[in-house]
């Protein structure tokens, strides 16, 4: 499945542009189109997993593979917001980030590295005992992006 | 008891505009005035249960009736300090929802559905382990809203 | 050990400025030259505990020295960062404010309110489970600051 | 799938005629032909759900939508059950209901509300530990039936 | 308050009678008028503290209290339901029991010992992990009794 | 030790007649003489252990044993209190089955099984959180039976 | 078994004069010549029970048996300790008492109400996490006696 | 209310001399006259509370709200039976100190303070897992006296 | 370190003779010099290990050394407090000693019986869920004295 | 699906032969082909769980279902991997067997019973809190196998 | 009861020679002869206990009493198993040692150590949640010996 | 520190020859010279965290130092004894590694990786509630080598 559409799972904005800003609504790894949440590296395009960790070896990728998964595809899915917005990725300037168990911090921080390898935005991580819809979701991303309005 | 009145519990504003966006506290359901807390449909204003799902069944209110009345009155209190600060709840773009327990979201959608008929905001949710004051607080709302200053 | 310094701990931006706000990461009580967590009254610098509630009991101290000092310790590292960024602590006007524990709250507002004398910042206060890098941390504060850029 | 037959799970009776008395065992949310349990809408006759309160919301039908699948879905089986017994669902005079969860009772009221218009059964509400075949069945319902013999 | 009353809290009914049996929906300590939960002697109509062990002492009182308090209101209940279905106390001749937590059986057992003192009905005694509408509530009884029709 | 007598172990009545039906108390395996509750193999009659599972392999029969012993015994138990009320095992038409660990359940069935070998009653199994008189009780059983008066 | 004798169990001294006091080891229900924890009416001895609540029904006395007769026992230990040191129950001026679970302290009550008919000594009550010399131990007793030496 | 009175609140004295000492019963925050128990500022005579740390901010109140209130309100009721016991605060030598949460400990020690602000007594300081009557108590204290009999 | 002085920790006394009694407060295995809580065998005097049990194999020391050198720095303390108060360990005749462990009571004893070879103390055991100031103290003792004022 | 080949799942060696032994790896019961976790008779080839103890009835062979799956996979694993190891199932003479939970022994004896219906190996049975991939492994068996070198 | 037999207690072989190692079977402290597991001292043969730390003071002894008597009695039989198998305690060259809780490994040191008193086997030791048949097995322990065959 | 020497930490054997193989103690990561448990990066020789994965990011380093410095001392530790034993790593060929938290799995391997980059070695894999000496300790490693004797 892919990540390409960002409608949003329920009734509120996936963004709203108020001035310069665009804000985003926190995102999860959860399939818009077929309603399902990212469990693992085959929940992902195929050969995706490769790119973020995925060893082949069963026992392992079934241990790190949910947070790898989900940190790849819900940073998909806002790059997708993102470019429905009619910006880049590079715009975002602030994270904050919910984990649901902060020991998946640093493989979420290998996939993070590559998507902001220039300046980093400014970011704030807590562990959160819950996010929706169910104890599968591992993290949620909030964005908030910057693209003066041309005059 | 009513939430007209908006004035913050402790020691900090209950919202700042700047430039032109006025930021909001997040907000709890506690009655500014009488220093209580919203425990269910007997601590909302008469006659305002019945609008929101109050069914007359004993238990049954009982079971809903904390997360239903304090969705309300939390969204009244929103709504008076909006007006204090000029503007409207239609001017609400952006909601950071926390939870103590997210199995109480779908209570508190459908008090939020009629608040945002139209565009709704851009929406983080998240379970915290607990708000202030105390652990009967089931759900702290932080909005932000936007209304340019008038040149 | 001393907080002068505000490099960030890891991959992300002390502080961004967009627009006319500064948007700081969250902040821990960590020492960013030592590498080292704040724990006690003993990790701030001679005689500053005193200034926030030490008390000289040794068993009083041993309860209330981490949250004081963690508090203290992680204002003064916003307050480098912010000096960092040509601003001042004035310019505060948001703060979101983690406990990981709520009991902590009357301590830490003790010290803030030494901080912020005049008119308070709007302010969210929830629990978390934990903060990043371990229990030890009691809170995080992400601050947004507002300072218009001269024309 | 459906619920139109209602053969025992296991070496049980569906029910039993004892004079006047139709005696019928606890029904679960389980598909006798499929050895399915009933887990969400999705798992109910198309259309069903928007009948017993499916939004469309994502996050929010995955939080109401196993109880009340199950709650719809096991008042289906005892109906069929009752017919092939040979009475009807107003012949129901008394209800046990086990929740594993009672705050899953005034979702599990709507759908009952609808079965029973007019003079209810008497009823029993207690909350269980667990029931049969696994923690995912949420609610298990005892009815007895009257229907006299016709002499 | 009284227990005089006995109609049904929700959308069941208090009794039925089939055949010669009547069925009475599981009662609780809540006192029906009020809508309040029975929770210690206080609840009680004055005096009756003393005749099922009040002894006096407030620390004992608070103890004790809600056990004994409940099972006798809970009994009032009954025997008002079965006044207005026509019969007595000693018509009933089985009880089933849910306790929230079994060491409050023999405070239950010291009231029901005067309510029954001849042959006593057949017993089934439960710990159920909740009750309905919320845990203050420490014990359940369905009774049902037998009263032929007259011809 | 024996279970031929079925006297009740409180003040409540081992089983009432009521027009056609007779309705037991639920029974425990508790050995009513000696008011000590089975714990396994040891507290049957000598070679019963056998016919229910015994593998005479000790840790094995320290696992399987409670449960298979007191399903027998409880069963042997209602036996004799039916043979005292003048009916036979045949009539029980209805059985509700309280466990205080539901994975104990297939074990129990292969007692009940050899009991009724034909038509099967109905039935209702669920979790209790305890059982009177102490956690050792694994299983209560309430059984219903119906032997029409003879005109 | 009996508690006339009242050595103490392990390297202490059962009671130590000082001045005009008689001081007493803290006092647990242990049969100091068996060497065996008192578990409840049998360990009484014969008759003693009915004296102190028995009621000869078996689920009640498992329930009440524990605590009641550790009160009993635990009281004739202090009183033959007492003896010993030349003195009478009614030289007893003060007791501290420990439970492992303060709901057992009614049932202690009634049997110590017995004990001091008159003026009763100071007292102090608190629940502790265990008494030596294990979790059968529901309560230990620490009394403190006055009687001056004659001149 | 007032904590004037100090009468015990069960069977047992409140306060005994034997020799040249004044022993005291263990004392809680309990209203002697009412017979409830102290939860907050509000429960103190009015303008207490500011006197003790009350910061008029709800929020911060409510968290230390409770043992602040208990630790004057016990420390008063200490007062008055020594009064009555004919002797005087400076008379205290001694105290026993159970806490349910140690961390509540710096805050009775800022009550503690003003009471013996010269040579304080020996003091035991341990952690309860509960006191009378109720979890809602927090602290109890056990004080000895000494006022030599004038000859 | 050492534990030759025995200045109290907070605002109590270290102990306060009154009549022919020295009272002493709770004491615990802290290093009044060095505020360090004793945590093994390292925190002894050189050599004081070896006399109460260190092994010299390290996981061996690991599990018993704390409660080891807890009891033998404490017991140290005392003695150090009654020097200064002019007496000696033989005039302890009662202890009260509260663990956090009771597991850890028979290390405890093999240090005590070394301290009090002949006639010993009055003694009272239980389980504090904590003592003061964190949760690395395994044991708090409280030791009451006796030595007539010579006339 | 089929247990046929055994390639480890990970970076080792499904066995190595030394001298006369051959060992091999701890086997758990996931398919080796589709990475899957065995979690019921469904995975089994067809047929096969009658032979294990599959009744037919829903809920017991969901109950039992697991872990004896497992079990007969798990030995069937074992033996294809001594098939390539060129050796039996009777070269086995030394079994190391985890458990997630020891209630699951006795299914687990029932199966390999029938493996070794002469001389047993040696055995080792202990509870581990968990075994890899993830918690629905039941079961890991550690097999030792010795056949010397035909010289 | 004694150790002298070593037959299994159930089916698998105490111990297995192959080549010039035998291998035993996880040896725990369970009576071959009654069935019986050892709980302290009372449970090994009279005088036994004095050797391995029986103090005679009861709280004591029933503290450290099952740990050591379990680790005497579980050597006791490994040795018997040996004798059998025609070799000697000196052959033992590797010990893998699971305890239910690693507090206890120091008592069973004191025991081992003169089991082993030359050179002692290579060793591992883990602490495991549970051991057949029951939580009261505190250790279980895996020997392996070798005594070339000789020539 | 470093881990150049291999003498077990308590009385049992680092290594035992017996025929061709050598056999290993279990190994955890404590410098047996500085009897210090391995804790971070911090604790290995400089420059050895980069080699297997530290990034230089505080919170990430933080979180995956420990099982990764743990890891890979171990390791180091086992080759030291086998260089003492005469032997390589390469003549590893059987490994039994207990993980308190089976997450830490993948961080291992890719220690481990590197170590056996030929044919890895047979491999049982188990979570241990704990390890000796302390909680600290994330693994500990059971290896067994073969080198036969050359004749």
């Amino acid at each position: 499945m892919t990540a390409e559409t960002a409608r949003p799972l329920a009734r509120y904005s996936a963004f709203q542009r108020r001035g310069d800003f665009i804000f985003l609504s926190g995102v999860i790894a959860v399939d818009p189109t077929a309603g399902l949440i990212i469990r693992g590296f085959d929940d992902l395009p195929k050969g995706a997993g490769r790119t973020i960790g995925q060893t082949g070896e069963f026992p392992v990728d079934m241990k790190d593979g949910p947070i790898l998964a989900q940190s790849r595809f819900r940073l998909d899915r806002i790059r997708a917001t993102m470019e429905k917005a009619g910006c880049l990725m590079a715009n975002v300037f602030k994270l904050v980030q919910y984990f649901r168990d902060l020991d998946h911090s640093p493989r979420y921080n290998t996939v993070r590295r590559r998507v902001f390898p220039d300046t980093p935005p400014v970011s704030t991580v807590v562990e959160a005992s819950a996010m929706m819809p169910s104890r599968d979701i591992l993290i949620e991303v909030e964005a908030t992006t910057w693209l003066p309005v041309r005059p």
